[in-house]
């Protein structure tokens, strides 16, 4: 038996993120610093809460609490099918972590979770396309920055 | 500065008492054995809330989270004066703790803030006046546990 549950698990990343958060990211931003993160709340949310099964508004609450309400302007979604994420992670070097070991039901669940926040938050979640090449997801990716945060990129 | 704030603090205690109940307590308590804890959910709202001025019903949330809702049929808190207290750990061997080292007016918080909890939870806690010997101490537990359980210790 793994010896950290779903809510140890929550605990354990809200304390890295409340971490984060406070020694990095906000001291970024208060200089006047870009940042930009992988993995924040919607991953909780849709790992423990879509994923795990944990109740959603108990997840939003310790988020809420640990990140100091604190919201990005801007969160991409990059979406692909499971079993292309499969495929790639299997061509990647190096051991699966403790989710990529969780079978394809988990990660259907998963996929549908973070597609499910991106409609519940149109305002602030773009879906990006991630099943073409590098170069093809990037132009992808400029495309919802230039257009949602209404700037240009060089 | 402190890397761990308050928040981050609760968070790690959070877990911590995850796994405690998780591996430890429930499957005692599921075998039928008693459980003697040393802290629990009520350090947290003193410390962390009324100590370190956390809002005490997101700390209940939290708490609530992570024990699975599990109180203690009996809490037992040992009353005594800061000053009485401090005199105590001077004489104690070993380094003091990140609590131990902060100010009085701190310790009078959390003294403050665990009566307050016995006052709101009358049912649950037992006060016990901790300014006496070991042994006198001992008979007035013994005396809160009969009563309380309504049980004949040997």
């Amino acid at each position: 038996m793994d010896r950290w549950d779903a809510v140890s698990e929550t605990l354990l990343f809200s304390a890295a993120r409340r971490d984060h958060v406070a020694n990095v990211v906000a001291p970024r931003l208060a200089a006047g610093t870009w940042v930009v993160c992988d993995r924040y709340i919607d991953s909780t949310i849709a790992y423990q809460g879509y994923g795990r099964g944990l109740p959603i508004d108990e997840l939003m609450a310790i988020q809420r609490f640990a990140s100091g309400n604190l919201w990005p302007d801007l969160t991409l979604i990059l979406d692909l099918t499971v079993l292309e994420g499969f495929r790639r992670a299997a061509g990647r070097a190096g051991a699966a972590d403790r989710f990529e070991r969780l079978d394809h039901e988990f990660h259907e669940r998963l996929r549908s979770g973070f597609l499910r926040i991106a409609r519940d938050n149109p305002g602030r979640c773009a879906v990006v396309d991630a099943s073409g090449d590098v170069m093809a997801v990037q132009r992808a990716i400029c495309a919802a920055v230039t257009q949602r945060l209404a700037i240009r990129l060089a």
